[in-house]
Formats: C-alpha cells, sequence, structure tokens
C-alpha cells in the first residue's frame, strides 16, 4: 500500500464489494434504483461460481448452466441497468474522515458520506452505503508441506486444476457437497478418485453422496472415512509425492493421535484436493466497527421485513457467502444479494431526505411520515 | 368437501403448497434431496410471476425473460430431479389423526407422520414435513361495485386482462412497483392510463417511477395524487361506467371524508385495475397452530445458521410471499424456497434417524453426535 494517493477517485452512492452471485444480484437491483453501483470484483472475480463446471441447482436453467455463463449473464444484466464492474480488490472500508453529516455543501448534499473505501492498488473512493459481498475463501488445514507445495500438487480448486494430474491417484479432502463433486470430477482424470473424511458420516446432499457411491460401485472412487491427512510430502519441483494419513474407527482421528486404535499410513497420490470448507473475507471491514460471529462470519440483523440485511453499522450490507454460514447456495446469495440492494436503497433515500431536510425543504420531511 | 374419501391416496416425505417460484426451487432442492416432493399447484399454477409479462431483474437473464417462461424452467428443473407437481388445491393441513412418535410398524418407520393434507377435492395425503409456499392473492378495497365488476371491468391483472380494454381510459389503483408496471403495460392498449394512487409520494423503485413519469410527459399516464375510488359503478352486462373518487391535498382522503378539503368526482373510465398489495394465503394452515402475525404473513424463525424457514409447529416450513411481507421479489422468493427444502431435508432426516433409533439400531444415533 505504499505509493498510494489520497485523492479520492470518485464518490459513488453505493458500492458493492466481490462480484460473486450476491455482489451482482445486488448491483442488478441497485442498478434499476438508481443507485449507480460500483462491483469491485475482488481477487475472485466472479467469486466461487466461476470454479464450478454445472450449476444444476439453480433455479431457472432446468438443464443446468456452467457457473462462468451464469455469472456472465449477471454481470451483462447489471451492467445493463447501469451498474459498473470494476477490477479492483478492497483493502479497507473505513468511515470517512472528515465526513458528516454536518458537513455539507450549499446544495444540502454532504461533501462526503460516512465510507472511504480503499483498494489495495491505493485508489480511494467514498460511498453513502456499501454492500459487503466479498465471500468466503477455500480453508486449508494449516498442516506441514501445505504452503510449500499449494499450487504444485495441492489444489482447492478441481475445475481449476484437475487436468493436470490426468492418469494419477487423486486424494480428495472433506465430506460436503464440494467434496463430493470435486471428486466426482475428477475422475475424468484420475486413475482412481480418495477421499478422506474425518468423520462416518458424510454431510453433503443425497444427490452428490448417491452420484459418488455409483462411481465407488463403478472402482473410480474409493472412500477413506475417519481419516484426516497430517503432513504432505514433495516439492515444488517434483510436486506431491504422497500424503501421510491417520484414521480412528471412531473418527476425528487428529484429536486421538495417542490412541492405540489410531493408524498412521503413507499414502501415494498425485495431487490432493483440499475440499473442507471456506473462511469468510471479512479483514477489510476491521475499521468499520461491524460485528462479526466466532468464524469471522459477518452479522446481519435478519428477522422479519425491512432490513434485514443491514450490519451493524448504518450504511453497511451483507449478502452471500460472507453472511452465510449455513445454506451456501447460488440461489440464497442471490436472495440476499436482492436484498442487501432493496436495503440499501431505503438507507440511500433516508439520507436524501435528511439532506433535503437540512437544506429547509421541510416538505420531503412532511410527506415522508407515512 | 362433502363426498370426499378420507382413504389416504398416498404418503410422501414432503409435500410443498403452491407452484411460484419459491415452491419449485425448494422442489428442485428437495428432488436433489431424495425427498420425493409432490408439488400442489394451487389456485393460481405458477403463482403470481405467471401474470408478469417480462421478469427483467430475475439474476440469471441478461435480457429478461418471460414470467411463465421462467416458471415453466423451474417446473421442468424440479421435475428432472424428481419432484411431481399436480393440480391441486390444499384445504387444510392438520396433525394426522392417529399419527404420532409411536405409532411404528415394525421396521420402525411410523405407519402415519404427524400431517394430512387435504385437498379441496376431497383427496388425503399424509406427509412428514410441509413446506407452505402458497404465496398472496391480490388485494381489493372492500367498495360498492366491487364483488359485481369484478371480471366485467374490474380487475387485478394488467397481463391477463389488459387487452380488453383497447382504445378506453384505464384507471390503476395504487402506488408501489406492481401498479407502476401495471400502468406502464396497459399504455399499450389505453387512451390513457390514470394512476389513483393515496398518497402524494410512491412506494416504487426508482426503476418504475422514471418509467411512469417519461410516459407522463407524453402524455400516456396520468398520476392522481392523494386519490382514493370509493365506489365502482356499471353492470355486467355494459361493464364499468365510472368510478367515485375522493381526494385531499395531504393524502389518504377516505380518513378525511368530513374534511372540506376533501374533493368528490365521478370518473370515467372504460377499466379499472387494483394494484394495492396481496393477502397471503394461510387459510389453509389454520389447524396446525403455526404462528401468523396481524397481516396473517406466516412467522419463520429466521436469524443465523439452519432453520431459518421453520414456523412454530416442527415440519411446516415456509418461504416465499406467504411469508415475506417485504421484499417480495422473483430472487427472494427463490433463495427462501432453496433454504425451505434444505430445512425440510435436515427435519426429515432427524426423523429417520429417530425412527432407526427407536427401532434399536442404536449406531444411527451414535453416528449424528458430531
Amino acid at each position: 500500500m505504499t505509493g498510494h494517493t489520497d485523492e479520492v477517485v470518485d464518490h459513488r452512492p453505493l458500492i458493492v464489494t466481490g462480484s460473486g452471485i450476491a455482489g451482482l444480484s445486488a448491483a442488478i437491483y441497485a442498478g434499476r434504483s438508481n443507485n449507480d453501483p460500483l462491483v469491485f470484483e475482488g481477487d475472485e472475480p466472479g467469486g466461487q461460481l466461476t470454479l464450478t463446471t454445472e450449476v444444476d441447482n439453480y433455479p431457472g436453467f432446468p438443464e443446468g448452466i456452467s457457473g462462468p455463463e451464469l455469472i456472465q449473464n449477471m454481470k451483462s444484466q447489471a451492467e445493463r441497468f447501469g451498474a459498473e464492474i470494476e477490477n479492483g480488490i478492497v483493502a479497507d472500508v473505513d468511515i470517512a474522515e472528515g465526513g458528516s453529516v454536518d458537513n455539507r455543501t450549499q446544495s444540502g448534499e454532504p461533501e462526503e458520506r460516512p465510507f472511504t473505501v480503499r483498494l489495495t492498488n491505493g485508489d480511494v473512493y467514498t460511498a453513502d452505503a456499501v454492500i459487503a459481498a466479498s465471500g468466503a475463501s477455500a480453508r486449508t488445514l494449516g498442516i506441514p508441506g501445505e504452503d510449500d507445495l499449494m499450487g504444485y500438487g495441492l489444489s482447492t480448486c478441481a475445475t481449476c486444476d484437475g487436468a493436470f494430474f490426468r492418469g494419477e491417484d487423486i486424494l480428495v479432502v472433506g465430506g460436503g457437497d464440494a467434496a463430493m463433486e470435486e471428486a466426482d470430477f475428477l475422475t475424468k482424470f484420475a486413475d482412481t478418485v480418495y477421499i478422506a473424511h474425518r468423520r462416518e458420516e458424510f454431510r453433503a446432499e443425497d444427490y452428490w453422496i448417491d452420484r459418488v457411491l455409483e462411481k465407488v460401485d463403478d472402482g473410480e472412487i474409493e472412500i477413506m472415512r475417519n481419516t484426516e491427512v497430517t503432513e504432505l510430502h514433495g516439492s515444488k519441483e517434483e510436486g506431491l509425492d504422497h500424503a501421510t494419513l491417520v484414521s480412528h474407527p471412531e473418527g476425528h482421528p487428529t484429536d486421538k493421535l495417542d490412541d492405540p486404535d489410531t493408524e498412521t499410513t503413507e499414502f501415494d497420490a498425485g495431487a490432493v484436493f483440499y475440499a473442507i470448507g471456506h473462511t469468510p473475507n471479512t479483514e477489510y471491514l476491521e475499521g468499520t466497527g461491524v460485528e462479526l460471529d466466532d468464524a469471522g462470519y459477518l452479522h446481519t440483523r435478519g428477522g422479519d421485513g425491512g432490513g434485514q440485511t443491514a450490519t451493524d453499522v448504518d450504511g453497511i450490507f451483507g449478502a452471500g457467502d460472507v453472511v452465510d454460514h449455513h445454506y451456501q447456495q447460488a440461489a440464497t446469495a442471490g436472495g440476499m444479494g436482492v436484498k442487501a440492494a432493496l436495503d440499501a436503497d431505503d438507507h440511500l433515500e433516508e439520507l436524501e431526505r435528511d439532506a433535503r431536510a437540512a437544506a429547509g425543504s421541510d416538505v420531503a420531511a412532511a410527506e415522508s411520515d407515512d
């Protein structure tokens, strides 16, 4: 962040952080509400859905649609209604220095609204409202070998990297939908796909479990239950060589390393794919005072009626996987994005009414008492 | 309801009431979860979206999609994953007589799960879980002339009935998105479209207000603010003749009929279209003990994490306009439908675990403690 300018590049009514389903859905509605939204794509433009080959469960596409195509559709749709979608990663959001509701021009418009939005390239924007739709990033295990081998035999994205490992044995780590989907997908390339899951039961959709079990019957997938990875071995030059696995009949073997029933094996594989969940991207919001839960998810008001996506800071709204630690579906993220845009619009209209009232136009205030 | 049989036609894990966006989105996910969903279409198959010519703001369709086509897409998608969508109107849902968790067959499966679902044609189904996605129906004013003229010059659906009134003056009642959209649409047919709104300010999206104001400039639409309709005059034979309007400079004129500033006029028009909101369809749930709010909307738990669509009755979930009195968008209804299907799936898996445990298979219970 050295060498950045503090000059404000632009002021916008609404800035959206993130260009996944939640951010783009918000942008579509915000554009239609004339809120001139500016979307910063973040470091994973299009979000997690761009890593998905086929989206079968987003309502409206009976034969499915590819993730990138669905995202492209939403981008076009948002742009059609006036949204601007720009490359840029938000480094931090803060209350604007010198910005306050009392700091107004002659016209009654505040000179600066509460938020400054600073990008990693140093550019600074201001905004009257911010929708945080920054999603979540793939989680890692934090085991030895991980840092060295990420991108060299270790991956968090089967769609991105699967094809590099044709004819090899591939180990997938996880037990949710993503793990099943990645395992299923990787059978295209792998000799055999192995799934290591720390428990006995999978938490994936039946749909995915069934598909995987069919491939188990066909000999394409092998499931290792109650098994965890403790170390990855290999080098950037040679790639992954093998992984150290531990297993215990009652699951969660890394909690039971001293237990005599815990077994350790060295497992040869050409690649390891992590599918063990995601961490919400909220660091850039730290200066704002928004509340996060223990896992770092952004807290929103919820409940009935309007303002469901409001955070604990007036003017900052949250939508998608940065908020949702449970459902995490394209359709649920889209629904939240729409709500956030409508909530932000209410907020912006309130600011406008306040500004008009402060400028002495009491008519506006009288009109709004219903 | 005379002449119905009490014989149970079918038992299903999951029954969905309503085939709008919420119900079909739920059906897509429930099908994928192997919950064999049966959807009853209700008396407005496809829900309110089928009355919309062009849906521009459902994320994923950059050029828009017609309401009926979007609904048809979702039907096909739900059927692809095993959902059954049947003609039928649910008359009431109740706890099954004789159904209880103790009433089990040898296999440990309960003979009857809690809910009976009775259709208006007398057919009875049972279900382990119910997703209420029964939407909301167009509201009326309850003024004289209304009952006689509904369908004969009075309508709640511009898309359905607009073309009958070519070349006539048409009066639209309301001030929200629906009123603006209907007024805009009716300019295709009308000589002039008049909008009567009881307040000064519209609560519609700026997008719609702008479109209407453009047509005001063009002379195609005329806006009558602070104006309400108090009576409709005409006959089934001759259709609508005129409407009695009252207006007051401070709005809500029917609350101020004795005020000297309230003016009454007789307004000639070929048709009146109501676009004054909707009443949630919840009557059939009365026997279940679910909680409704004052306006009759179904109360769901909300909050963070799973179970957001749970009602106050275990096993009944709610999604879409029957719950949502604020956002009421296709995308938000879809998101809620998806959540409801996932919540219902959790409930059904819990029932299954309970059943296995009751049958003496304690393994299942031990597995589920994580």
